[in-house]
């Protein structure tokens, strides 16, 4: 009789690989990135047998986003994150990979072309996640933790209402948010670092701008605003964690309540996600 | 012309509730929860139009967490998922209900009823993802950081050699990692409780005492013996990262090099992921 | 005319070093530490000259860590703190030497000799800090993040008001903490581990049984009960955040509240600390 | 016969009470501060008699913070410092007091007077620290988080070396930071504010402007360079673990090495810290 169980899906890659590179002097001068490879194939007996013949071992993994950063890094990730899908692409065992890239954005500091500082705000960060091969090919990019606040220009009134409700409605509120998007290109633009900073500055233009009767309609406008302006762009997701910050009622102290001061909440937070694509 | 722009997915909800109830005394007297609801359902109007109609507010979710967590929470945090997503698919808006717990597992000091410490070894955390409606009925109980080493009875040769891959054979390697894993009922136990402790015991028994040549045989190994130990689980899911501790080459200080002395990395990982199902 | 600024105090090592040693077998059969070494000497002209020549580099103290623990690196962390610091007051330019040891600890899986799982309860690590030469030769060991909470047997009451007070009375609170504990030996004991474990358990049993007023009393009750029961301690000091868990009000929602359902929160937090020496 | 325990140094106080207000528009509009109170004082009875009466409860602390924040917050978490200082000494039972002020900078978005994004790189944070009382009566500002690195300009020869020394000599070499700072003014300034931004220039520029053979020697010149330009500050501390980025050895592969790939690591860093103070 023989084993009942069968393996199902399986990947397996390295993550967390760091990769530093100097380019050259002033602005995109250097990359920081952290890569992180998956790979599929047939790899089934790698389980059930212990027979290691078709592994790219991880290690050889890491070795190789450091020999081909030499030559194939520049500034756009997206592009190094297509280098490195198609060469592990090239191993007989391997038939789908999926690369994604985490950059930390630098610029150069005034006036000093070997010297640089950090380029995002916040924790910010660009993000790529490039996939071939049985994983379709496709490239998709992205933003991390894009920290904006309103203190106007934000309702929420008219929502359903049940014996667990309390929350008052409220026709001006102070919104603030880490904008996590990913956008998925259906053309190749020229320049996808010029396209990524295009998309972050209609996201904060239009948080900023618009105003909205929820989170989920600030998202609404803001996604549809990107692909209004990005061609090359098929679809964005975005996810908008609404993070409350609680007003502090002073009347409990017999002071007047100007309504200036407020506690920021970690958790919980309003957990928002949605996808705008082309009709 | 209409808008030429078309919502897609979207879903939103409450994360990172932090509910913690006294149940009694003793073992099982406290729980320690973070709950996670999403919901999917007609909410269009809210994006596009500004309509909150269909709405329920998420702080309507956190205060229900809240107040359904007195009547009907025991020490099953299933069973407390699948009263929630049930409370949340009545609201005639909702479509689809997913619910995530995180549990931090406490045991009660010996001889002390009313004092207790953390049951879970490191950050250890009990999980379950319940979902209802249009995402389907599952239940899926999970555990996360299972941190589990050997420093024998890991061996890994026979892999696949290139021009980048430096990384020596190892017949027997310290083999380090923290394990996540995830397993669908396809039947309701008597008591979730007492299989999640049967599966974290055979998860680390099968780690401790079989051999492996490879990662990927060993989570293959652990997740047949959950589901030959466990009728009601259908599939397991495990992710087991390859925490990587370097050895020290001491002979470079002219010492002898009895291959005792290692540097953990976090940075990079081997990222292993792989499902076992029945046949 | 002359520089008229000074170079004040400096001190500078290698921090986060980890090592991992393989002693055997069973329980106390590895180590795995984060070291930090931190020297103060006669550093002067590195800082205001350029010159090097007095400077041990931080990564030959990074070496020296990994080289001196084959030999000499037991389970006692305290020793193999002195071990270190002896090494580097030898160095001329070095005066005086600080060195701190975390130890994650590890206990054999049963039945497997060569498998291990964490020993502690959450984050919970044993630490060490030994001084030599200019800082005086002390050792002081320590634990941090001792978890835990007690639902009765704490009261909190009597204190003073003013009109910012709203905090209620409490006959009978939930207390919960993350205890830090360091204490500073007088005497050398037999084995610096045996008194840890001791310490470790007249903390927590003296959380449980004994009742406090405010986490003051109880901190000084658990630091005196230390005192009492080990004479080598000169000692103690005691960090008791009080991790808050706000009583959710179900009467909001037309339930009875039975007062079992807590809110707990990371932000703020009651921030106590205490020293209790002998007379 | 008496207890022959005897309390030693204590402090309590509230910490992390995250505090935001809306001031305006524009520029300086919001503030966004954590803020941490320790007391001490007269509170021997509390600890060993569970005498409350001379408390102050952290939760009046926190009601403190929110209250006087509405009237008393500035953009100067300097003098916002003061008068919470001044405030709990007032209490007859408190004899010192320390404030702690971590501010996340935020600056309006170009052109929305009402939005806002952060507006330091990275996880940078200002942070003030007032005491008074029995502390003495100190102002001393500071910077966290502030990221440099340097691709040139940056050398470390000449070290001394022993048996355990492995690390080449580096004519030119990366140097990558996160400058932690804090100084104390013996005057008070007109704006603090002016003087954190000013403080904050030098530092970025004189690392990247001045080459340096060591850490150390870098941290001297930027430290001098700040009393130089503040009359107003007295002394400087400064922080720079050294980032260490590891160079790839490409020729391990059969490549050309240029010299330009690198391994950021985190564990383990170079931990240096000094002090500069007027003659």
């Amino acid at each position: 009789m023989g084993d009942p169980f069968v393996l199902g899906a399986n990947r397996y890659g390295k993550a967390a690989v760091r990769v530093f590179k100097v380019h050259g002097t002033g602005v995109g001068g250097v990359s920081d990135l952290t890569v992180r490879v998956a790979c599929v194939g047939d790899f089934g007996p790698v389980h059930t047998n212990g027979d290691n013949t078709p592994l790219v071992a991880t290690d050889t993994m890491k070795n190789t986003v450091y020999a081909l950063a030499q030559e194939r890094l520049g500034t756009e990730i997206e592009r190094f994150g297509r280098v490195l899908a198609a060469h592990f692409l090239e191993f007989p065992s391997i038939t789908g990979v999926e690369v994604e890239i985490e950059e930390r954005p630098w610029t150069a500091v005034d006036g000093h072309s070997h010297a640089f500082v950090p380029a995002g705000a916040g924790a910010e960060r660009r993000v790529a996640r490039v996939t071939a091969g049985s994983f379709g090919d496709r490239i998709v990019a992205g933003i991390r933790a894009l920290l904006v606040l309103k203190t106007s220009g934000s309702s929420f009134t008219g929502f359903d209402r049940d014996r667990f409700t309390t929350l008052p409605e409220a026709e001006d509120r102070l919104l603030s948010t880490a904008i996590t998007a990913d956008w998925r290109y259906h053309g190749h633009p020229d320049d996808y670092t010029e396209v990524w900073r295009a998309v972050r500055s209609t996201l904060v233009d239009r948080f900023a701008a618009q105003p909205s009767r929820s989170v989920q309609e600030q998202g609404y406008l803001m996604g549809s605003a990107v692909l209004a302006s990005q061609p090359t762009i098929a679809e964005i997701t975005i996810g908008m964690p609404n993070r409350h910050h609680l007003p502090v009622d002073l009347t409990r102290f017999g002071l007047d309540d100007q309504g200036v001061v407020f506690q920021p909440v970690d958790q919980p937070y309003g957990d928002i996600h949605l996808t705008v694509h082309r009709a």
